[in-house]
């Protein structure tokens, strides 16, 4: 049966990126990996905050998560971020053995906004790379797309 | 002028994977990060010691390198791969604004060796991605070959 997204994981996503002073840490993304039922990890992008360039809030959750589980295998998690993912971010799910991504906004979306995205849809690095991840786009978008109207009202946000 | 890559930097990051007994750390790859003609960061790939699919030696570099800069923007810095790079560490190296890639083997070389790569060349993701990276291929490939198949008669390597 396919699994179907729910709305409490990608609340849960959102809700860390607003928390943790997060605005001021990196972008405004966040990432939530839950295995059968279970949120494993949740986690925003500290670019900023860590001076690491590598800091997107997918890859912090594959960090959390893997530690969580002392395995850099997540076979049968399902990773839901905020944005699509980027190419960075879609290749380390990818090596991850994730099986599933849902996301909100598009990187499109977050072109628009001034960060520096290698503009490559994660449809086109599933099917150029023969990846057999699965794919669910514009879950919940409209709330990913107030996280992002959020952050271009704060005053102290800043592109990278 | 067009950068001239060095023979020293490739050393350098062979010699990193060979050192560390990092054969059972990770995969056999290797990465320096050199900027103005310093070395800045040698790393090997971690995936295995520390549970983490994202440790590639290239993401281990540019960690280790904005760390010590202070700073996530690595601009004006060259990164040396004994084997290109997986669409994950390009993007972590598009992220991180340095300027070059020189590396020795190609992505299909390791995935000759079992490795479950997206088979997306450097040259693809540059394109696609519209990114101002200058790649050089092919750079002391016969010593990073050497590399690859060391691991191959290595009796502890592992998969992942």
């Amino acid at each position: 049966m396919r699994y179907q997204p729910q709305k409490q994981y990608m609340d849960a996503a959102i809700e860390d990126v607003k928390t943790h002073t997060s605005l001021n840490e990196g972008g405004p993304f966040g990432a939530c990996i839950v295995k059968d039922g279970e949120i494993i990890s949740v986690a925003h992008n500290t670019v900023l905050r860590d001076h690491d360039p590598t800091k997107h809030a997918e890859i912090n959750a594959i960090i959390k998560a893997s530690q969580e589980l002392k395995n850099h295998d997540l076979s049968g998690c399902v990773i839901y971020s905020t944005t699509e993912p980027c190419p960075m971010c879609f290749s380390a799910i990818h090596w991850a053995n994730i099986d599933h991504i849902v996301y909100g906004t598009d990187i499109s979306d977050v072109k628009k906004l001034g960060f520096n995205e290698l503009d490559i849809s994660n449809e086109t690095m599933k099917d150029l790379g023969k990846s057999s991840l699965t794919i669910s786009r514009d879950f919940e978008k409209e709330a990913c797309q107030k996280l992002l109207n959020y952050w271009v009202s704060h005053s102290n946000k800043q592109l990278y």
